[in-house]
Parts: C-alpha cells; sequence; structure tokens
C-alpha cells in the first residue's frame, strides 16, 4: 500500500486554526501517516490533534516546521512523489492510476499564498475539479481516491474509543484504562 | 440525476466563517444546488459565495435562516430525503447505493452542537468513516459518492473564468464582458 503524509502549507495563526486542524484530521482520517504543517508553529493544533490520536488510536504525526523548502527537499530525498493539490493542475481522475503505483507520496496542500516554485519543483499539479473550494475537501477525495475507498475501514490501534455504527443516536465504545 | 441541497447547521458569526464557506463552495463544486445555513446570519459569506457563482458560472443558491426546526420540515414537505452526516450513523459505503436511487436528498451537515432531534427526523444518519475529522470532508466525499465522481467535471453555465489545467504553473481563460 502507498505510504502518504501530507504537507501543509503556509498555516497562520488564529486565521487558519481550523482549517489546518479539519485538514490534520483527514489526513489522519483518510489513512495519511503524518502531517508537516509549515508556516507559525501553533502548539494548539498540536495538542488537539495528539488528543485525538491518543484517544482514537494509531500512529499518525503533526510536526512544525518553519522552512518549507527545506521540508520538499527532505521528501525529495526520502524518495516521496511530490504532488501538490491545486485547481490549476491536471485532473486528478486522469492522473489517480499513476498516482495508485507510487511508493510513496508527498500531498501538498496550499493555502492562500503557494510560492510560484511549488507549481515547478512538484512532480505532480493535481486540481480535484477545476472550481475553487477547499484544501481540506481536495485532500479527502484525493486521499478517497488514492486509497479507493479502504481508508474509510482502516483499523487504528490502541484505540480507548470506537463508534459502533447507529440507525439512530450515538453509541460509542470505550475502553478502560488499566489502574496502575 | 439526483436533486442534492446542503443544509448547514449551527452557524457561528467569526468562529464559523471559513468552515462554512468551505462547506458552500464544496457544496457548490461538487453538484449541490443550494446551501441553506442555520445560525447565526452572516453576510460576508453569502457576498463570497455570490461573488464566485458569479465569476464561476451555475445557478448555485445560498440562504441563510435562523429556524432550523422550520428548514427541516419545509425540506421533508418538498419530498427530500433527509441525510444527516454524523460520524455515528451508519456507514456511508454501506448505504450508498440506496441513496443513488434517491430523487431529492438533502445533506445536513453538522456543527459542533447538534440538536438530538436531528438524529431521530433524519432518514438517514450516515457516517464518513468512523473518525472524527470535517464537516467539509464528509460533504465532499458524500457528494463525490452521490455523483460518482461525474461532479468532478460539472459544467458551469455562463461562467466568467474557466481553468485549462496545467502541468506546472496556473492557466485561465477569462470571458470578458461585453461593453454597453
Amino acid at each position: 500500500m502507498v505510504k502518504v503524509e501530507v504537507l501543509r502549507i503556509g498555516h497562520r495563526i488564529i486565521r487558519d486554526v481550523r482549517v489546518t486542524t479539519h485538514c490534520a484530521l483527514v489526513a489522519r482520517a483518510f489513512g495519511a501517516e503524518k502531517i508537516i504543517v509549515t508556516g507559525e508553529e501553533d502548539k494548539s493544533i498540536e495538542k488537539t490533534v495528539k488528543n485525538v490520536a491518543s484517544s482514537w488510536g494509531g500512529n499518525f504525526k503533526i510536526k512544525f516546521s518553519s522552512n518549507l523548502k527545506k521540508e520538499v527537499e527532505k521528501k525529495k530525498k526520502e524518495e516521496f512523489t511530490i504532488v501538490h493539490l491545486t485547481m490549476y493542475g491536471e485532473k486528478l481522475e486522469k492522473k489517480i492510476k499513476e498516482l495508485r503505483g507510487k511508493k510513496k507520496i508527498c500531498l501538498v496542500a496550499g493555502a492562500e499564498k503557494v510560492p510560484a516554485w511549488i507549481y515547478s519543483e512538484s512532480d505532480y499539479n493535481i486540481s480535484v475539479g477545476t472550481q475553487p473550494h477547499s484544501e481540506i475537501a481536495s485532500l479527502a477525495i484525493t486521499l478517497h481516491e488514492i486509497f479507493g475507498g479502504k481508508e474509510l475501514t482502516k483499523k487504528f490501534s490502541k484505540a480507548k474509543i470506537k463508534i459502533i455504527p447507529q440507525k439512530k443516536g450515538k453509541k460509542t465504545e470505550n475502553k478502560k484504562k488499566k489502574a496502575d
């Protein structure tokens, strides 16, 4: 199975807190292993995402970095295919088969301002539709298409909370902590 | 083709402005015809969404309402199937075939607090994965699955701007306004 990491770029404290948090939670829920957030370091997001990962399981990682260029170079050295999500790129539906054949993908989720070099340095510039909408939606759809829907039934190890799907209402299974 | 509208509930000014805007733009870009936002009326979102619709084409509508119950009752009278998106619901992948057979669907996208009656009044409670993530992602994936990916190539009438997909960089086609 392809290994996917997400690079969320240009984070701004306060203004982007919820959108970046949604990006991180989507990355985790849809099968990515890690999110690297560049821009302003934001401890509140790190805390939220770590709390979710601790309760809901799995090994998802979050990291902040102030140096976007360095992060892209690092991912290239680690042999990730760099896939920049942008509404100006080639259509996802035309490139999805190629992407499914990769071993490691780094999905770059843009912000308000994307430096021009990201377009040239990326192996792919990919659009999810050609309309303005949301980097959260682009990320979710791309992960959903890469993993072919299997991500929706992914098991998260060591989960303290699990949902038992219901027609009406809410039901969860809570694993009690062992006494020390 | 199934007619879809979106009901975004519990909007709060400032705090939810970007998430609700993303919901509205995703609704439009992924083939819904209208979004009804309940909660606090927010002219800034209405303006953003109308501006996008004016430049990028199509007939997408946005409406605010302070009365959620009335809006749900109205959709029921208009014979919409009410589909509440919640991580506690039945799995999307198990219900998608049924949903594709409906004529009219109203997708309810939740907020921080969802009144309990929404669960019982909805025809379906549907989860996109059973992990916490984002109502924007749930909305995008559900629309993508309902329309089977065809929404990504939807034509928007009277568009002033169109994107010409590129391997690298940005290219748009701008239709000039006719002189009076």
